[in-house]
């Protein structure tokens, strides 16, 4: 039945409330039981202790909310026909997700051993929670599921990340009253205004007060529900409530509100798709407000507990030792009457299942849950066309960031159909001089505009919100239902996604490991602006540790480069958009740098992840280097051959080794990261014992941490930033942090045996030239002139 | 004159906008020439390329805005007698707030060398975002501020924070509308749930709509004004609309509106005061909207350029070099008319003072702003009243952190008329077991409350909402205004702010080097529900990381401690809440745990930060052990007592030295770090040549990346959390992450010379004890009994 030919919106059949309470009942059921139970799944013999988990866990207060949530968004999905998802951000309550998709079946067909059955249902039971079994929360390992609902905050702009491209897909997203308090569900409210109606699929959120999150009662479930109504609308909704504790009202007013809102919805995507109306949608939120722990034990041991926080987790605590305890248990689970929702097989009885949807319309089963069946390779164009030309290294300056704007301008041309690729960002695609993008697809916009507005576009594929938060979650969910896409990020602000990336590498790390769930494209980070070139802003702007952050991470799911120079970083970037299932995390100046690599050499080196660079050093092949300077990152590398070019010019006779790590997980033990070198490899490149001089671009002790366990590691010495920041020159900021070319021929001079004595009036002339860098700063604000005018003579 | 005679709120005299549009105009000019001029300050000579900076950095846009909200301000300050503080939350717009400061005075009382003169104001000018002079933003060198404005999303919640118990302070916040669409702004709106007008000040919210921020339009500033209104009134505020390019039209609205404002403040507080109103009040908020770069050049270029994003930083880029734009900018800077502003010494004239405030109530001025100054030392009770008995080293069990909620519940009520601590946590007091403190105060909340309520409290001091972003900035505005503090978290969401941290951590350590700074009170992180202890809510909740986070930041200002037990907990509270300036983390479990040492053997071993544990090893004295055996954190510690135990039962001949570790930083070298020790004092502890089997609460690495310059590195050895969690048993999760005693115990046979050939047997034991677990687990769901009633026998 279509939304326009249907009359009385909402308005259940007593036989269509009988069927669907029966199914809510039945989900309540499976959710109690997968909390306590161990035994005895469906009551046919009186409950004793044994049949209790010696250890009760699970999150039970928000349960029967979702379950009444899913029961509903069954029928509305079975009676329109739709594609839909759900984003349960209460992800606490796994036992009601899992309820649902045993009862619609997805379960059993994901995992064959738990059979739609009083065997599988035993199973679900003592797996729940259970070592060795499925964690408590909606997890990877749940069907349908594209979101752990463990750290709170990411639903709604996962729900957005979904919908997006996505013109027939509903997506659903419960918000717990918790999360709602959220910075980063506050946030993505907004992020109504980013969604195309046209191209776009919708998002119904559906606030689910129950009033309490851990211990307290919530923010937005107590102020004056028209202070609610004003914030919704505020945020640009229209919204519709539903509230109530008798089932078989909230039934009648859930079943109402949610046709209301998909007519809403059907209009809204009407008027945009067929009449082309130009006005920003006020699209549907439902507010449901339904006790916490519904129909659960009101009173336990003299103290309220249904419709109070002491819901949130096992309400009854010691029932394997209180019989109390063991008797409310088993009062309220045949308060649901099992014996009339499943049959003596522990079955569902079909009456119940009315309302469940077929096949991939189950909520479990929609292959947008499991983005990498629907996943196409990205139509990525020879580098070739996109190539800085580079004759000789150092040559020529070009700003990577610029350069690889081109090639992302050609994937967001050729999925000008598709629809499958996004850029999204901070407000710095353009700082960040990415905007060749722009001709290819504006920036999503369906605010108001003015004419001197520039690449708005109600259309566009390229997201700018200034919450990083934001920008994440409609990343994710856009790749989790199987698209691809790429973060710009300002280098020291990508901290501010620690936590939710955290969460991302689990859920790639859970999947990988699930032979069910398809791979997806990597969530691909471009940190720029980086820690050296923060001319402006300084020390605030300036921190490179979110690569020691992403690096402690599940060594299979992360990968780390750090490109030298404009073709390196299009070879990197052309690598991590054909990936799958990683994070990449892409650390690239957006500053004018010289090109030292030609297309070909870049795409060698880069599949190398690191290697010598002959032309930059002065061994003649017939022994070991007296030397190895090691380099990563662009500003460090720079910093590196004016070195080398220092010591040819003074130290003609010593045999420098210039080595450049683009894949800096390369440092590793191959048994610590897929990447990593065996010490044969390492030994060969940096020797067992020779100095190693290494300016790395972020924290120096990342370097230690990755490779103490070499045999060299004690002549490895290492430069980089040392949280000295602040407002100054480029060099000024290697000078303070010592990562200088000047002092890293110091460092030669002081490392390299018997050098400290021959070298003497070299090493005084490096210190006198940083001397005279402090005192021409301080009078003209800018650098020396022979560090401004330098280039390469290699 | 006070609020309640004021007659006519709003309405300037002629000769009190004339005076207020010359200051604001004064300011204007003190903006633009600090971005742009290193010399002729006041213009007496035509302006010259040689007169401008060679590097033009800076933010303009957000400039005049600011300018005129200082303005302002300062009349309201002075005709009312106000405290003051002002939190810039476009803290780009540095020029504006250092151009007011200097204006007022208090800049050139701070920094002597800038003379309020022709002089000064060539200093100022020159110093701007000029290597070696002040930052860009608003800092830590800028009077008057406890807020860098570099990373946006903090300034609402650090206003609450500061207005927190300082009953007559009047916090106005601006809150650009970039800043608006980040999730921690969203969130902190809020913050009036919880702000009480009986024992805290008011916060007053200016939301600054100029329509952009870098490149793009902004969401609120776009969207329909009733809807905006309707978000703000959704926020609990009640909006009063200033809007205007005029800016006499602006001058007058500004003033009523700030009128309006104050008068409503006074009666809200006036009602809850003195009449004890009961209700939660509707605060003010002023939305103000002007261009962006209003007053700056209309176009440049054939691009208009005020009133776009196009004037975020510098609206006339080429003025060295561009005789155009050289033009422009005089004439910009002649637009201000400064010979009517400053007199031929450069000094402000008179009349555009009129209403800058005196002394300590220029905003620039406030000791709030330098909360040090005000800072009181918190009356801590001898921790005898609180330790628990220990006669003998694990004889009895207690929760570590409930001990320490008896301490903070007496510090809570020895506070109870100071008000001058506030515990702060995401809903997670009682779930970390610090509930004793709901006895001495309840927690603070505004909105609507139900019998079943428990501990909400209209003036309590106890702070809980479920945003960790929130959390965080309240307590930075608490202690950045001379107030002690405590955020207790789940260890893993607690990256949730790691970027809020690293902001706060290099405030202290710019404040650690200003002079005038006075100490405050240190950050304190209870970290605990921490990664071995989540039975319920596994891997999505484990993350030990950020300690590895913190440990990167400045060493002089972050200390990280892993207290093993109950004592040594009050011991390291004790010590964190006495210290100043720092960033301290403590790590420390909920679950219970057993007694290892008395409280005075506790304080020695916490001064310390780390020792030998003599009872708990075999060594005779007599020769150096044989294996160090050492742990930090409460469930590494367990487990290397438990594995000493075994080796003193099998293995006796065997040397064993414990050691145990407190405080982390103690390992890295006394070069890297205040608390590192002496390699004299390491090879004492630690051996240089023996093996190290050590025990980490997190992940391993960064026990070698503190330890890798040490003598005995190579035969440190360490085990930690390998990111393999699970919702599993805690036995079982130090198994699977090869933590475990009888994994230990093997590591030892395997590491000591000649030892795997001797104890064949005992290895093979404990193999197959670990194999016994893993079948035990996944039959009964809970660890082996002998896990399970394991004691230490010492």
């Amino acid at each position: 039945m279509s939304a326009a030919t249907r009359q009385q919106p909402g308005v259940l059949t007593d036989e269509e409330l009988t069927s669907l309470d029966a199914h809510w009942r039945a989900a309540n059921y499976l959710a109690v039981g997968q909390i306590y139970l161990m035994a005895n799944p469906l009551l046919t013999e009186p409950l004793r202790p044994e049949h209790v988990k010696p250890r009760l866990l699970g999150h039970w207060g928000t349960s029967p909310g979702l379950n009444l949530v899913h029961t509903h968004l069954n029928r509305v999905i079975k009676a329109r026909d739709l594609d839909a998802l759900c984003i349960w951000g209460p992800g606490h309550g796994g036992p009601a997700v899992l309820a649902n998709a045993w009862l619609e079946g997805s379960y059993s067909e994901t995992y064959p051993d738990v059979t739609r059955d009083g065997q599988g249902m035993a199973r679900l039971f003592k797996q729940f929670s259970f070592p060795g079994g499925v964690p408590s929360h909606v997890a990877p390992e749940t069907p349908g599921s594209i979101h752990e609902g463990g750290e709170l905050g990411y639903s709604l702009s996962h729900a957005y990340g979904a919908a997006l491209d996505n013109p027939d897909l509903l997506v659903a997203c419960v918000i717990g009253d918790g999360e709602a308090e959220t910075g980063p569900l506050a946030a993505s409210w907004h992020s109504n205004k980013f969604l195309d109606p046209v191209h776009d699929g919708a998002v119904l959120p559906i606030l689910h007060l129950n009033g309490y999150k851990i211990a307290n009662p919530t923010v937005l479930a107590r102020i004056p529900e028209d202070e609610l109504d004003a914030l919704l609308r505020g945020y640009g909704h229209d919204p519709l409530h539903v509230t109530g504790d008798d089932p078989a009202t909230v039934h009648r007013a859930m079943a109402e509100a949610l046709d209301t809102a998909l007519d809403r919805i059907a209009a809204i995507q009407h008027a945009a798709r067929e009449q082309d109306a130009g006005e920003r949608p006020r699209w549907p939120v439902i507010v449901l407000r339904t006790p916490k722990g519904w129909t659960g034990p009101a009173e336990v041991d003299g103290l309220p507990v249904a419709d109070t926080w002491r819901s949130h987790q096992v309400p009854l605590s010691a029932v394997r030792d209180n019989p109390d305890h063991l008797r409310q248990l088993e009062a309220w689970l045949r308060s649901y009457r099992p014996e009339e929702l499943f049959d003596d097989q522990g079955r569902p009885r079909p009456h119940l299942l009315t309302h469940v949807p077929e096949g991939p319309h189950r909520l479990g089963a929609t292959p947008h849950a499991n983005g990498g069946l629907l996943l196409r390779s990205l139509p990525l164009p020879p580098l070739e066309r996109f190539a800085v030309p580079v004759d000789k290294p150092g040559a020529t300056l070009h700003e990577p960031t610029r350069v690889l704007g081109d090639l992302l301008e050609h994937v967001m041309r050729a999925t000008a159909d598709r629809r499958d690729f996004r850029l999204v960002g901070p407000d710095e695609t353009a700082s960040n001089r990415l905007q060749a993008v722009y001709s290819a697809s504006g920036k999503a916009w369906q605010a108001g505009t003015l004419d001197v507005d520039e690449h708005l576009d109600r259309h566009g594929r390229v997201m700018e919100i200034l919450s990083e938060h934001t920008c994440q979650g409609w990343l994710e969910g856009y790749l989790l239902t199987g698209r691809h896409g790429l973060f710009s990020c300002y280098e020291a602000f990508v901290h501010i996604v620690d936590s939710m990336v955290n969460q991302h590498i689990k859920w790639l790390r859970t999947t990988r490991r699930l032979p069910w769930r398809a791979p997806i494209a990597s969530l691909n980070y471009l940190l720029t602006s980086h820690v050296w070139r923060q001319d402006h802003n300084g020390f605030s702007h300036q921190d490179p540790g979110f690569v020691d952050h992403i690096l402690n991470k599940s060594p299979e799911a992360v990968r780390v480069y750090l490109p030298p120079d404009a073709n390196t970083l299009l070879s990197v970037a052309d690598h991590v958009l054909r990936s799958r299932d990683y994070v990449n995390v892409v650390v690239a100046g957006k500053q004018p740098c010289y090109d030292w690599l030609s297309m070909d050499q870049a795409r060698i080196h880069c599949a190398r992840g690191l290697g010598v660079w002959d032309w930059a050093g002065t061994e003649d092949g017939s022994r070991e280097p007296d030397v190895v300077l090691a380099c990563a990152g662009d500003v460090p590398t720079q910093e590196v051959l004016a070195a080398a070019q220092l010591l040819r010019r003074h130290l003609p006779d010593l045999a420098v080794r210039v080595v450049n790590v683009v894949d800096i997980a390369r440092l590793l033990p191959s048994e610590e990261h897929p990447h990593g070198m065996s010490d044969f490899e390492y030994d060969g490149l940096f020797t067992p014992d020779k100095p190693v001089i290494f300016a790395y671009h972020g924290y120096p002790w990342l370097i230690h941490r990755l490779a103490y366990r070499r045999t060299g590691h004690a002549h490895l010495h290492v430069r980089g930033y040392k949280e000295i920041g602040t407002t100054t020159t480029p060099f000024d900021m290697v000078v303070r942090n010592d990562l200088d070319r000047y002092r890293l021929v110091m460092d030669v001079i002081d490392r390299v045996p018997g050098l400290a004595v021959r070298a003497t009036a070299v090493r005084q002339e490096m210190e006198d030239t940083r001397l005279r860098h402090h005192d021409w700063i301080r009078e003209h604000g800018t650098d020396l002139p022979e560090v401004a005018d330098w280039s390469w003579d290699g």
